[in-house]
């Protein structure tokens, strides 16, 4: 258990009047005792109490959980665990649950009376994971060289005739050899009129030169991840081009410029915003503007117009403006920062000036 | 929309007493209207009243859902989807939710009072799905199919030096060439006696000429699933290893032979494990004997001692028994099969009989 995390989960509890918690997210339960498996459809979770020791609910056939610092509840698959945590749960107050916790397990908890009320709860967790400290910010730092490296790798694949699904298929290895788990999430490779859906997925569109190409990638080095878009011309841009991916990258610095303790998630947003509406575009960005990222690729507390907190020394962010024209082009410029005491730190230094392959 | 499925969806609903259910596992959509998107942390559900039209929630952001037949309820990233759904369910009646629905929704929903109490009511469409009709059986033999051949193409693969994680990476690309759009789960390739935990993780375990081979993957094609397990031997056996291999198959066989329409999937997991502990290692299989399978690997309804319903026609799970022995050795057989009138059809034709690769 890392007991400079409970307290400050514990904190956040403290605060939200929480008197005991239920954690499922399995990168949470990670973060904060040092264990780790992917439950698939069984039941994984933590219990955390207010004060005393915290409980792990774990099915026999994980990795074996003593070691971990919390008391180790097992059951096997035959088990039903709700009696297992209504048993330890304080029937009489409210359990504050994880968002991630699905409704097979929720329902019955309740139907089991195993608290007096259930209340979303992850905030506690989320909002202590929000803040990288130094070991995780240096993680996080490493994760982006190797994006940016791969970027670099992604360029040199682009050859007429390849497939988008090709280069997406390939990035794999790459990142292994640059040292990464894999990836943060599927990549999204865009050929052309492609990139103007910003969830594209790679198909068996080939390339031709001329064409725009877009890469939105991250690789899981260590648990952290990375997050990088850039998108690239191969022939000389038209000038309607030209103004669509200059008025993007001057919307990304825009909002990186302003990010520093104090500034809102919504400013940094608007910042960026202002930018592509007063060229015109507002509509075609049809997005936030950025995620928080750590252990996952989108962290909860997005860049957005209606988050209005203040950013903090620590958070970590993507910055993402995009103009998306369905059936011409699409442009998406992204880096990841994190937030510092006054200002923030750019984690890609891949180049963003416009550049013709 | 397709009112087939919707009917029977709708049976289930008057048999379980449900006047409405909201669905959100996106597969679930996608096999009730036609309209698939990975929704990540985002709201995607498909509420299903006992009589008129269904209606879609989906974010902007999403593929455009017009033209999936149901009523199309659209909103943008800073919109709180859930008044939305509150202004359509009905207030005084109890909402069926999905299994998968999650706490960041169904709390929020509660709050509102959208509906007059909660219920797990996911089965209403499981059991739907799990009977799959003859285009789906078609799809299920081709994804069976598929996989046969990649078990030939990973057995050429087995060379002294090669890691696990090298074949596993490998056979993403296989997969595509055969016509797959990739895995249905991550594949598990266990050298020695990494195989003796069921749920291993390819790692840089170099493979030496003598150690037993497990590999356990699927893929998924036109979107249906695959999943097999194959354990060589690259040595000849000693006569321990024989033995614990010719029980794991002897269960598998003994499974597959009784499975018929009536005969429950308690009895053909008793009917495998009783090989085995007759064999003398009861303990060593310490997981169910199979799972429902089709759109995802893991479907609900698993075939297990618990799990005393019987089987049905069309109903498509897995026979993977196991002897798993720590630090020495562990074997998997698996096949897919699926219920016929009078019997069952085993999808996939690789032997298993004893091979030393």
């Amino acid at each position: 258990m890392d007991e400079r995390r409970l307290e400050r989960v514990r904190e956040n509890m403290a605060r939200r009047g929480i008197e005991q918690a239920l954690v499922v997210d399995p990168l949470s339960i990670w973060w904060l005792c040092g264990y780790y498996t992917e439950p698939y459809e069984r039941f994984l979770a933590l219990y955390v109490p207010a004060e005393g020791e915290p409980t792990l609910f774990a099915n026999r056939l994980f990795p074996d959980a003593s070691g971990c610092g919390a008391r180790v509840v097992s059951f096997s698959d035959t088990d039903d665990p709700v009696p297992l945590v209504a048993g330890v749960t304080a029937a009489d107050r409210p359990l504050g649950v994880d968002k991630e916790l699905a409704a097979r397990w929720l329902v019955p908890l309740m139907e089991a009376r195993a608290a007096a009320g259930f209340v979303l709860a992850s905030d506690v967790v989320d909002d202590a994971r929000s803040v990288k400290d130094a070991r995780e910010r240096e993680l996080m730092r490493r994760a982006s060289a190797t994006n940016d490296a791969a970027m670099a790798w992604l360029v040199e694949q682009v050859r007429p005739g390849v497939t988008e699904r090709e280069i997406a298929d390939g990035l794999l290895g790459e990142y292994r050899r640059l040292g990464a788990e894999g990836h943060s999430f599927s990549p999204i490779v865009s050929f052309g009129p492609n990139a103007a859906d910003p969830h594209h997925e790679p198909d068996d569109t080939a390339f031709a030169q001329g064409d725009m190409v877009l890469f939105d990638v991250g690789c899981r080095q260590d648990w952290y991840c990375s997050d990088m878009t850039r998108t690239f011309f191969t022939a000389e841009p038209i000038e309607h081009q030209r103004r669509v991916y200059e008025a993007v990258r001057r919307a990304n610095e825009a909002a990186e410029k302003i990010v520093r303790p104090g500034v809102t998630f919504a400013e940094i947003d608007r910042a960026a915003r202002s930018v592509i509406e007063e060229a015109g575009w507002g509509p075609a960005f049809n997005h936030r503007l950025g995620h928080q990222i750590g252990l996952v690729d989108h962290e909860p507390g997005d860049v957005s117009a209606t988050h209005d907190e203040p950013v903090r020394p620590g958070q970590c962010f993507s910055i993402e403006p995009g103009i998306y024209l369905p059936g011409d082009m699409g442009v998406r410029i992204e880096d990841l920062v994190i937030v510092t005491e006054d200002g923030c730190e750019v984690l890609n230094s891949y180049p963003k000036g416009l550049t013709v392959l």
